[in-house]
């Protein structure tokens, strides 16, 4: 048999944009085809992008995609190679919901279709409220080979009754090319590699992996294409998180060596870290924002939000502002202003206090409550903590409507599921970074950024975790030590595990069973807050994105 | 055939309060039986309340609730009459899905069981992420009769190839039981008739539907349960809105009066004000809240969302908030009064022009922005006006906190749509009252209160709105005319439909080819806002909750 050359589109299309998506589809065509590729193939809905949720069923959204669509046909005429793209198809009555497609192309004319059969409807998918799933898959002549064409979730079919895949090999199809937009989460890597092994040496066939790489909203896209035998051997992998036109070339008969070996537990950081610098690079790409803006309170969050922005963007078009209030410490600013250093991030300091006391004051002499502030003028209340943080996004938002900077919020997972966060203060901003990374995660982030270089000062690292808005607050006076938090996080929210089964696991030397009470009724009070979060770039299997929680929830 | 007397519990649960609702529904038994009643007849999950989205499988969730489900079970041994009740059973393996059912308890026994077969999964429903769907119906036999039981969705059975009725006729089931939790949106009732007096007439059965009420954070539930027979007359209609046992007696071999017919058309500016009612009481009543806040403006907006507030919580605890700045005009502030006064509120003028200028003060002398602000004195740029709202979220949020109410946001769809409106200023609140409203429709809602009492000031009723940002501001300037616009967002929102259609329906008399393309493009555009808003109460077929979209979208 033939080798055959592959050019795997590792692609990263932007939601909506059909022209410009189109154009670099072709741009991309053109240089397989100088590049002698036999077939380049392109991920899921990469005319359109993914997700598009509720667009796939906007009339104008479906026709404006399948005009460029034909388009795009209508241009391979001239080249030899044949295309295979994902394209959204209108609805076919009586459906009334669009179908997610496939399409193979060769000289200007169409060689065959595939629907997505099995269509994802649970977490972050919710592809059966917007597609009409295809009810067959038929197997694709080209070149003498019997191709199996299918999207994404059509391989993870452990959850389904039809097995797309078993039908295919009934047809006797010989190779299989999967298209996905299949998001990031840590660990996924070795999920995919997994599962597609199995199914290659279940079937004795081999298969072309092509994943979307780039962000979208809450979902980061990570790529990682690759190339698997009959016997499940890895042969070719594309890089993670990098748009790139990739070429391997496959010797059905002869020999082909393996690809080397993954690496994934120990690069579990480093992963998370280049997943949420793509995420900040495209939010801010994709919405036209070209600079950004980030509240430096001197403290690890905000530190490795500004290291992964000036990773993102360039460091000149990040601006960090210091902030001090009443009772932060001298240190903070300091800190910050040598983070800012390290970055080479324009930076100011713009104290609070003058701003804070004014409003006091014009609270008191207003009599705005009654309760509590204005009694007691040493006693710092809930509402003047609060106050403190939201003076801090008062001024981040008059920055960043004057200067048409993105405000990037800081706050963590850990932080959010307490809800130790304050709402239009520290939650204000357009994307929350760290919202899926728990605070040891922070540390671990911010070590492995400063083994590149070191950026974060020591002092961030090292002093006890405070939110400064009274004296001498230390967030351990309020929250369980982090270690043992985030690990009751963990279980509760990515692993849905239940009190019991949480404090067997930690284990009653380290936690008390209050404690573990404590903080899952703070986790489900606090849903209030997160409701009004910024999208929030996800990096685990369980993000809030793809967790459905009542705020009005009275079980304890 | 004897007569029946059933007792319909239009019920209304609070998510998670187990122990309250067992309570509850043990008593409303009692009562079925001192009434004489044959059935008596809870809605869906009574037991837990509906929705509870990822709840559903927490374990201890499911756990608390079959333990309260088996007591209500041994309670029922001392009384003669049958309870039917919905209830969240546990995963079936290898599903690990719970299931949600509807039980059928007789003197301390179980008559039987069913399993919701069809799942909603589109709009505001995900059911088939959280539920194992039930695979068959079996009629259970009860005092000669042979019941069809069925929840919800397992009757809306046209978009689905599976009809449980069917199956039910097939087996000869000459009553059906549909316990139901379904959401209302205006004209909703209409529909439901329709579709059970279809089926009744279809497979000559009657039908007992019984459905929940009260509120649930942006869904608000109807009531207004009802019995049909087997020809497609209502007999019964429960009230609206209206929790209480509602008793029937039916005679099945007999003559039965109908009930009065339906007045829906007339009635649509009511409902919707009597479903903002129960969305804001029981949003408070359910969270824990005694008291609200309004920031009045002196504008339509605010004025109806403090009468809705007064109607839901009474004026005693409901406190308004002028807070004029330095464009407000003196009316705005005078008609804020006027309004409290005729409400009986609470009511407080706390100006924020002194704050407004003490901030730009140290914002220019921290020459906080080099970009706009500072340069022309006279300039008001977009992050001035958003400052002055911001100062308006920053003092409600302080009183919200010190005196713990909750703070009710004002803001209407068009303006949502439109992103006429600022993050973390007047979109700040724990609940979004008018969110789902047109500005239309709040002028209609606004005459139909005043219908009742005049408490809506003449004049808050006739000028032309504006936000008050900027000297001689009009929303008109930013806006198309509402009557336009509103027609516009309804076609694009409510109907799905393109701009082409949008065109057509309106004329080109009416509308200028710009102004839709412009007004889609910021629907789209402001996603980003609306994806921080507070819960919105959902009174249309298509609110925002049900709506889901991309914030990165280029295409226009």
């Amino acid at each position: 048999m033939k080798k055959i050359r592959f050019a795997i589109a590792q692609f990263n299309p932007t939601v909506g944009d059909f022209a410009g998506n189109a154009e670099r589809i072709l741009e991309w065509v053109r240089q397989a085809e100088a590049q002698g590729a036999d077939l380049v193939v392109f991920p899921e809905l990469a005319i359109s992008g993914y997700p598009v949720w509720d667009l796939a069923n906007q009339e104008d959204f479906v026709a404006e995609g399948l005009r460029h669509l034909h388009k795009i046909v209508r241009a391979t005429a001239r080249w030899r190679v044949t295309v295979v793209l994902g394209f959204i198809d209108k609805a076919k009555p009586p459906s009334e919901r669009s179908r997610n497609g496939q399409i193979w192309i060769s000289r200007g004319k169409i060689l065959g279709r595939h629907y997505k059969r099995l269509l994802p409807t649970y977490d972050v998918f919710l592809e059966d409220i917007f597609f009409q799933p295809g009810s067959t898959c038929r197997v694709i002549p080209w070149n003498g080979w019997r191709v199996g064409p299918t999207i994404c979730e059509d391989i993870w079919d452990e959850r389904y009754d039809e097995k797309p895949l078993k039908d295919l090999r009934a047809q006797r199809a010989n190779l299989i090319v999967n298209i996905s937009a299949s998001p990031f989460y840590s660990g996924i890597d070795a999920g995919r590699e997994a599962l597609v092994r199995g199914h290659t040496k279940r079937y004795r066939f081999p298969m072309l992996y092509v994943n979307q790489v780039g962000a979208q909203d809450d979902l980061i896209f990570d790529g990682r294409s690759f190339f698997a035998d009959a016997g499940g051997k890895i042969l070719f992998r594309a890089p993670a998180f990098q748009e790139g036109l990739f070429c391997y070339d496959w010797n059905p008969g002869g020999a082909n060596a393996a690809a080397p070996a993954l690496e994934a537990p120990s690069r579990r950081i480093e992963e998370i870290y280049q997943a949420l610098v793509l995420g900040v690079r495209d939010y801010c790409r994709k919405n036209g924002f070209d600079k950004a803006l980030i509240g430096l309170s001197g403290g690890i969050d905000s530190a490795l939000v500004a290291a992964i922005a000036a990773d993102a963007l360039g460091p000149e078009r990040v601006l960090g502002i210091a902030m001090p209030g009443p009772y932060s410490s001298k240190g903070s600013w300091e800190d910050a202003r040598d983070l800012a250093e390290r970055l080479g991030l324009e930076f100011h300091i713009h104290p609070i206090r003058e701003a804070y006391e004014a409003l006091l004051q014009i609270y008191r002499s207003q009599r705005v409550s009654e309760r509590k502030s204005g009694t007691d003028a040493s006693e710092i209340t809930l509402a003047m903590e609060n106050l403190q943080a939201r003076l801090r996004g008062l001024h981040l938002m008059y920055l960043s409507n004057d200067e048409r900077r993105l405000l990037l919020s800081t706050g963590n997972k850990s932080e959010l599921a307490m809800g130790y966060c304050t709402l239009y203060g520290d939650m204000a901003g357009g994307l929350s970074v760290l919202g899926d990374v728990l605070k040891t995660d922070v540390y671990r982030l911010a070590r492995y950024r400063n083994g590149l270089k070191e950026v974060i000062p020591a002092a961030t690292l090292e002093k006890p975790p405070s939110a400064e808005l009274r004296p001498d607050q230390r967030d351990g006076d309020s929250l369980p030590p982090y270690e043992v938090l985030d690990e009751i996080l963990r279980l509760y929210i990515e692993e849905n595990q239940s009190r019991g089964a949480i404090l067997r696991r930690l284990g009653k030397r380290r936690v008390l069973p209050e404690v573990v009470r404590d903080t899952l009724h703070k986790v489900d009070h606090n849903e209030y807050k997160r409701r009004q979060s910024a999208p929030i770039l996800r990096v685990t299997q369980k993000a809030w994105f793809g967790r459905r929680m009542p705020i009005t929830n009275r079980f304890r």
